[in-house]
């Protein structure tokens, strides 16, 4: 019933492929390593919130960044394209409803149609 | 856009009063700091989650409890009863649908029908 996060995210090394670690009402908690650029996109109906446990994550908006170091978390809202970055490997939780593809409107090879749980 | 938890959690000193951190999708994060015991209590139509950022947080359920240590989380399924207690001043991290009571079934002096933004 308890999950230790930095425990789970030793449990797989692939990056951009997120785990599922909570899910509870319509949300999935999920644990993803990230490192080098991922792709632009962006998710029409859903929020997004990015929370790094470790490393640093810069999130491209079309109109600026964010970046995000351990313990900061940003939420990209519906309908925003934006392009995660990471210049070492980084840990992050992400928040999001269940419905929610990984590359959002864009389909390439790192789209994931089904998540496991970690 | 960005939150620091940590500097989030500088900015109040009350305890089981939770502050609205993020807000996506149906979705609240709130900050609360907690100490003592709260309230036994069931929330009828939400799963809430409980991320331990420092301290120690135990969560008593009718059959059995969890203790979270910084880094640790737990998610309590709706209808499930259960009474969050810390013997130090710990700072949990909840994830849980915007209409989530913090006191859920029960009515009492500790019942916030408000939240604020921290």
């Amino acid at each position: 019933m308890k999950v230790n996060v930095i425990q789970k995210f030793g449990r797989f090394d692939d990056y951009w492929h997120p785990r599922i670690a909570a899910e509870l009402n319509e949300t999935h908690v999920k644990l993803v390593k990230v490192k080098g650029e991922f792709v632009w996109h962006r998710h029409q109906g859903e929020d997004e919130l990015f929370w790094v446990v470790r490393g640093r994550l810069k999130i491209l908006l079309r109109d600026g960044e964010v970046s995000l170091e351990p313990g900061e978390f940003a939420v990209i809202p519906k309908g925003v394209e934006h392009c995660p970055i990471a210049d070492e490997e980084s840990w992050v939780v992400l928040i999001e409803p269940k419905t929610t593809l990984n590359t959002g409107n864009v389909i390439d090879h790192r789209t994931l149609r089904q998540l496991e749980w970690v």
